[in-house]
């Protein structure tokens, strides 16, 4: 196979990546895809779990900004409320959050089957963008057994692209998916890592911003002249109908409260990749700790020293940076996708064969 | 039928109720009621419809409260950020958030095929309050097919207690279920009526407060005494697992910054029952307005003169005592329900025979 | 002197109170008042310190809820940040929060010259309520070193009533101010300490609830028959332009999230006076832990082990009633004070001589 | 004088600027400052008018999104409650948001005598920076007359850099200060106008990015071989303790609800200059529409047809796009600084003699 030799986005900012490059640097957590490629069914599930324990008894700390809520994601009240999460983490298309919420439910009920019994009830967490230029959402494809499957597929080893929830997403008229990052820093003394994955799914093609070059309004420019198929895809007046889903992950010790201040550093990287977090998009940063868990029924839940506000800064950055590297991500991964009704999404590297050179510094 | 004579409960207040006494005191709005009743499976689901025209092409302003936010209600990001219900307003037991919004998207879709092709998605919105103890929640039995039927039962004729979304519910230890109230109040010189529907499901029996009277802790030390089915149901050092939906209609012209101000009223007139927002307790109230609609697709929004924010006060009072009298509504109309695993709940009327003895004002 | 024997309001609830059933029931709160009583000028400072240490140096955890925000507040956007207080907590009249902001500020200087030199900032919190009806507010009386005055006189030993703060406040169209209460109980096996102070200038008297019994109803009906002082003060027209504030501390260990949880349910006791948090009532409540500390500098924060949120249920009540017995505390406590422009507001004990006899629990 | 050439900063985005590139450009607003410049004490106040009326009797709709709340403002719980701004907007250092609040209340009660008296209080606005580095903060240079000073000197001739509030800030280890951007748009058939003033005091030199160019990085590579003045100033390991306020107008008809979506997109803007909203940063953003006005006292408020939330993306793009240029026009325009303690900031001009040639597009 022929493939371009374009493999890796320019690398943001001057913080070293993990050893993977995904949000799999933060230890213990696991990524795992479930694909729908047949036809006008262009979709799929992705599933993160914090821990390879159970979620329900070990839950994590975690907390959510909703930056722009255009979005019908479920779960997000309870986790602003406890700053906890109980479930894995699922991506999924708009209107499969049923389904996927659904089969969250049946496999903690299968796993602690006094849910809903003696016990309280059970949390879903379940984001969501909207396929539906590739996809044909309205056929409700997705079902539980695809979350299952998404499930049993967690690993380390996490794919990027045109994957699992990001089967059909488009970003900056452009093919998007699922991006990953990660930052190693240091913050009082010791070595923390800031691990982001996205489900990117937003922006017109002249607001692309790749680490500072405006490459959308070169594109754009070029197509003016010549017309390309990314561009005549989507008419250049059609709002912005998109979204994204940013998680972050994080092996500092960071309570709720610290994970909010985190989570909101993730709109500072969309920002930096052309975002203005338009008016139709779901953008959504969710942050989770892995360094400490909140027993279920404990009476007293026991942390570890925190990490000081003050000390929270080179954190700040990583999760900026991740972010903004895992949106490149997405796009330089992504495949070409065919979809519903003729629509097709070109990536970056098939509607741009010279990207390199385009991204090239200029000589000075 | 030998029904006991308690047909309403106490008048809260001294504002005057509207002629229905239900949220359907606000001209335009619709109530309908599936209700399950097979041996375990004892739940439903209810729907508010703010007026008769689509929802989607029509939305009416809206905002909500989340007073304790342990809860799985849908489609509440999307209404805090753009201020606007676009579908009907769906209550159901905790397991059936997934089934009942999957419906709501299939009856969006149905209207407006639009949806998630040329237009943008649609934000369904479904509340939710956990009826495990009476209901086999782990059945997940609720369908779409049962949204659909409350759906088309909707009539300004509106019962309470125990149907629909109420079947399962338990309230301060007894049977809870859907109450509902009014009050007509003069503001800036009109009249304008605001309406409430409750889904009661909190609440343990020494904390219930009935206008000021402690009743919960009247019949609890009559029970200390002779124990009663309503009290031996649940042992009394059990932690709260209820919730609590509050649904306020106002024919007021408020904005959504306004319509947030008045739900947190219905907190209010929780707090006067007896509730202290428990823990384990989804305590959300929502309020909208029919005094205008914002169309689809618009450019601008037309909007009637709001009426100012000094003079909301008698609106704001109506809330408090509408959310107050509906949740006595619900225990005062209860059937008493028996469900899985032979548990059961009382009714106020069923357990306290002399009720109307108890509550008689004393003579000064 | 002749003091009528009303000393106490009736016990709200079932919980015990503290020792001294003031805010003070906290081990390490002191509270001290600066009180202005000159002709046209009555009004002061309060002072609240968590501890006796050096606030800046040893931050404690805390947490506010903004229930009605019509108010001018200053120091909360930085507490919802970062979830601690660093001076201690000053209450005033409204006009007066600038003068006792810089006061705060020379102050914490005083104490640690670093401040706006190498260290950052301090945050002053400072809370209001508006009593120009007894006060001249335009007047400005009070000054920094009224501050520091009431700095000098925090003790363990509390007053309620027209003092400090307090001196110009009406409440329910009688005469406010400080007012305070505290309830201990138990959770997760252990004694636990819930203290409230309040700030009470909110209500109009027909609101007036007394631990269920409609007082302000049943004074306003005898009024309509004789016009009594306290009633034809303001008329019944005008709008509430109160406010009510509420400081709530534990010893209970718990950080900024769960403390929000805790101080939300203030409201819970403010609406079981009456209140429905009016329009132009600033109706704010914060809460603090005095279980640990946040030492300025550090770059790790050693907790305690945590109360769980599922354990929290205990402490919310204790809140509710706290708050709801502090204000009865206010009113009971308060004298009758003359002030600006012949206006005057009656204690609720002068213009209620028969008041034991009136909240008698009547023979059933 | 021999000034450099470098006039304005580049151009950031495609979007026209108005032709005062200033946030006069939205029609009615003004801006006065009051500089002190005397030593150690380098500090002033900045006032901005939304309209030339009374801003107590015709409120301007407004809102604010705390980014980072890491500040001392005063004024925002109003703000947010009620969706109205009712005093001018007052720009100072940190410990002197007191004295100008003090004197908003004086101005405010001068004109409308009935404040605190008949009516309700008024609520000031004050927003802050800490521009201790530079200034003597200490000394609480600033008093009522500085405000006052400021007011009188209002008018839509708007000047940038070292004045006003801006006087004794810095950002990005450069000198910082005042800085104005506008973005001429068409939304819905229509064209508005948004502007931006900004009072800019964060960042550390490495992060600055100018139009997506990494200067910063440059500058401190180049530092690296030889200490410049700029770099030298503060050690490298030191964070950031500055902070952001951005103000945003527009002629757009829009509500609270709407203004607070736009606010938050100055974030964005901030993001693209290099900020992830350092910990030790206040970052604030406030906006106002001068479409209507909200009459105080009214029964009834009376608005102009809203601009839907579906054609607000032009919009949003303007406020990010006039935030970045306002922060890049304060740096331009910014005048080298000596202050407290042989303190100096060096303006960009001074210390990049080259500027122009480091910023030219390198050719391809």
């Amino acid at each position: 196979m022929n493939l371009p030799k374009i493999q890796n986005a320019p690398h943001v900012g001057t913080l070293p990546a993990g050893p993977l490059g995904t949000i799999a640097d933060v230890p213990g957590v696991t990524v795992g895809h479930c694909t729908l490629d047949e036809g006008a069914v262009q979709t799929g599930v992705t599933v993160i779990r914090p821990h390879d324990g159970d979620p329900f008894l070990d839950k994590v700390p975690a907390a959510a900004s909703v930056i722009n809520g255009f979005g019908k994601s479920i779960g997000l009240v309870q986790v602003e409320e406890l700053g906890t999460l109980e479930t894995p983490i699922a991506l999924t298309n708009t209107f499969s959050v049923a389904a996927v919420a659904q089969a969250q439910i049946r496999a903690a009920v299968r796993a602690d089957p006094q849910i809903g019994r003696e016990w309280s009830t059970v949390n879903p967490l379940v984001f969501e963008c909207n396929d539906g230029y590739l996809n044909d959402i309205q056929a409700l494809a997705v079902t539980g057994q695809h979350f299952d499957e998404a499930w049993a597929a967690t690993s380390s080893d996490v794919a990027s692209g045109s994957v699992g929830a990001g089967r059909g997403m488009s970003c900056f008229d452009l093919k998007g998916g699922i991006g990953n990052a990660s930052r190693v820093v240091s913050a009082a003394g010791r070595s923390y890592t800031v691990g982001a994955l996205v489900l990117a799914n937003f922006g017109r093609l002249p607001m692309l911003t790749v680490d500072g070059t405006p490459l959308g309004r070169m594109l754009a420019e070029r197509a003016a002249k010549v017309e390309t198929a990314a561009l005549s895809a989507t008419p250049a007046t059609k709002p912005e109908q998109g979204s994204i889903i940013m998680i972050v992950a994080t092996d500092a010790p960071l309570d709720a409260r610290q994970l909010k201040r985190l989570s909101l550093r993730a709109g500072a990287g969309l920002a930096r990749t052309g975002s203005v977090y338009g008016h139709g998009s779901g953008d959504i940063a969710l942050a989770f700790s892995t360094a400490y868990t909140v027993p279920h029924g404990a009476d007293f839940i026991t942390l570890p020293p925190l990490l000081a506000d003050e000390r929270l800064d080179p954190l700040f950055r990583a999760c900026a940076d991740s972010v903004e590297q895992a949106i490149l991500d997405a796009l330089w991964r992504a495949a070409s996708v065919a979809g519903r009704d003729g629509h097709r999404r070109l990536s970056l590297r098939d509607s741009v064969p010279d990207l390199v050179q385009l991204l090239k510094p200029a000589p000075r």
